[in-house]
C-alpha cells in the first residue's frame, strides 16, 4: 500500500505534537493547592487541543484507510498541515497561560483555522488524484457541512476573544466536540466497500 | 488489518510518554556526589512510572495482538487512555522533586487512578465491539481481579499519602510489579489460536 | 522487505526533527504584539527548516521506495545523515535569535551543507549496492544538476553571511524552494515499474 | 510476524532517544565564536553517544531480522534495555559540560555498562526462547569476544576516569567505534537463509 509511509510519518508527527504539550506545562514549584492553581487554565487548554489534534489523528486515520494513491501535491498538503498544527502545542500553552487576554485566545483561534484549511486542501488534493467515481471522491464529494461551520466558529471567535475571551474559547471547544463523532460519510464507504471498521 | 494504525500511533505516544520523562530531569549543576543526591526521589519515581507505562505498553501489545476490529468509540476510548498516560511525566517529576509531601503524591495516585479506569472502559469497548464469543471477548470476559486489585491500591494511596508518602509509593509499586507479569489470560487465547507468542 | 525498519526507524526521527524545533519556541511572556515580535526571525527560521527537513523526508520516502535491500554501510550512511539532520532544530532556533549576525547564518549554511553531502554518500552508497541496472541505479544515475546546485548555494551562503546576513538567508531559502518538486527521476522509475505513484 | 509491534515501540523510543540529546544543548546566548565554545565537549559527547545508540538500533534490527517469536521475558528484557538506554542523554550531556571531572565521567561509564548488560540480557531470552538449533541460536551462541571486550573497557573507564576523564572517554570511544562494523554472525545467517540483506 503506497499510502503506509506518510501515514507513519504524519503518525510520529501527530504523536509527538500531542504528547510535547505536556513538556510545557511548567512543573510546579510548590507542593499544596497553591501551586496548582495556575496550571488550571493551561490543563484546560490542554484538553481542548488535545481533542482538536486527537480530531485531526482520527479523521486523517479514516480518510487514508480508503486512500490508495499519493503524490507529490499530496505530500506537500500533508506536510503544509503538519507545519500549522506543529505551532499548536506552543500557542496552546501561550493561551493557557494568559486564558484572559485576547490576543493569545485570537492567535489561537486563528491558528487553528489554518489547520483547518490546510486539512480542506489535503482533502481537495486526495479528492482531486482520486477522482469523484473513487470511494474518497464519494466519501469527501459530499457536503461539506462540518467543515463549513468548524471555520465559521474559528473565524468568529478572532473577534470575539476581544469581547470576552471565554467566549471564543467556547467557540473552539464547540468545534472541538463536535468533530469527537467520527466522519459518518467516510465510514459509510469503508462498510460499503467491506471493510471491518463499524461504529 | 484495521487495528494497525491505532497502534502505530499509540506506540508513538507510549514512546514519547515514556522517554520524555528524562527530559524533565534537571541536568547537575555540579560534578560531584552532592550534585547527583537530589535527583535520587526522581529516579525512584521515574522507575516507578516507567514500569507503570512499560505495563500499559505491554498489555495494550497483548490486547491488540487478539482484536481484529476498531471503531469510533474505541479510537476515542484509546485517545482517552492516552490522555491521562501523558499527563504522567509531570505528575512523576512533581512527585520526584516534592516525594515527602502528601499532595504530589495524592495527585499521582489520582492520575493513576484515572490511567485505570481509562484502560477498563477501553477494555469493555473492545468486548462490546468483538462480542462475548470472540478471542478477545473469552480474554477479557474472565475474572478482572488484578485491575480491581490495582483500582483499590491506587485509591488507598491517596489518603494514605497524608499519612506517609512512603505507603502511598509503595501502594503504586505494588501495582507495577504485580503487572510485570504480563496478561495470562490473553497469553492463553493466543496460544489456543495457534499464535507462536508463549511465555 | 528488508528496507521498512530503516525506513520506520528514519521516519521516527525526521518526524521528532521537524516537531522539537518549536519546543524551542520561548513562550512569550507577555500577551500583546510587542511580546510576539521577538518570535517573528524564529518563525521564519523555522518556515525555511520545516521545508528543508521535509525535503529530506520526501527524498528519503520516494528513493527507498525502490531500494530493495540494505547492507551495514547503507545503515551507517543514514546513520551519518541523520547526526546532521538532528543538528538542524539548534543551528535553526540560533539562528532565528541572531538573525542579522553573521556567524549563526555562516553555521547553519555549513550545516546543511553537511547534510546534503550526507544524503549524496547515501545516495551512492544504495546506487552501488543495487548497481547501475537497477531501478535505483537508473534512477540516481543520471545527472544531478539539483545536488550541485544546493551544495553550491549553501558554500556561497556563509561567506555571504558575512556580507549581509539576509543574502545567505535567500540561498538557503532558494534551496528549500527548488527541492519542493519531488524527484522527477524517481517518480519516473517508479511509474515505469508500475506503481500507482503519480504527480 | 509477532515480532513487529515490538520492534515498531522499540524504534520509537531509540529514535526519541538519539533526538532529544539535542534538546538538552542549551542553544548559545552569544552570536560570536566565544559563544561556541562551550559547546564544544559537549558536541564531542554527543557524536559518542549517537554512534552508541546508533549502534543497538542496528544491532536489535539485525538481532529481530532473525527471531521469529516474542514472549512475555523478551517483552521485559527489552525494555530493561531501554530504561537504560532513555538515560544516556543526560548522562551525556552531563558528562559534556563537565567533561574534565571525573564522576560525570565514571557515571557515563557506568551508564553504558548497565545498557551493554541488558543487551546480553536480552541476547539471552532471545537465544532461550528459540534454542540454540534456530537461527538465532546459531548467530548469537557463537563466540562473544566482542561484547566481553565492550564490558571490559566501560569497566576499566569508571576508575580510570579519576586518573584522567580524556582515557575514559577514549575507552567509551573505542566501544563505539567497535561496533560500527555490524554483526557479522547475524548477516551471514540472514545470508544463509536467503535474506537479501549483504554488507
Amino acid at each position: 500500500m503506497t499510502t503506509s509511509r506518510l501515514e507513519a510519518f504524519s503518525d510520529g508527527v501527530f504523536a509527538i505534537i500531542i504528547t510535547i504539550m505536556v513538556l510545557e506545562f511548567r512543573i510546579p514549584h510548590g507542593h499544596d493547592f497553591a501551586a496548582l492553581r495556575p496550571l488550571l487554565p493551561v490543563f484546560l487548554s490542554y484538553i481542548l487541543s488535545f481533542i482538536l489534534v486527537a480530531n485531526y489523528w482520527n479523521n486523517h486515520h479514516h480518510t487514508f484507510q480508503i486512500a490508495t494513491k499519493v503524490n507529490g501535491r499530496i505530500l506537500w498538503a500533508n506536510a503544509h498541515l503538519l507545519f500549522w498544527l506543529s505551532l499548536t502545542p506552543i500557542a496552546t500553552i501561550w493561551m493557557g497561560e494568559n486564558i484572559t487576554y485576547p490576543l493569545p485566545m485570537a492567535v489561537f483561534g486563528g491558528l487553528q483555522l489554518a489547520c483547518a484549511f490546510a486539512y480542506l486542501v489535503l482533502s481537495r488534493e486526495l479528492l482531486y488524484a482520486h477522482g469523484p467515481e473513487s470511494e474518497i471522491g464519494k466519501a469527501l464529494g459530499d457536503n461539506q457541512k462540518k467543515e463549513l461551520l468548524s471555520l465559521t466558529l474559528y473565524t468568529a471567535g478572532i473577534p470575539l476573544a476581544y469581547l470576552d475571551s471565554r467566549i471564543a474559547f467556547a467557540c473552539y471547544f464547540i468545534v472541538a466536540v463536535m468533530w469527537i463523532i467520527p466522519d459518518r460519510r467516510i465510514e459509510k464507504r469503508i462498510q460499503a466497500s467491506g471493510g471491518s471498521e463499524e461504529n
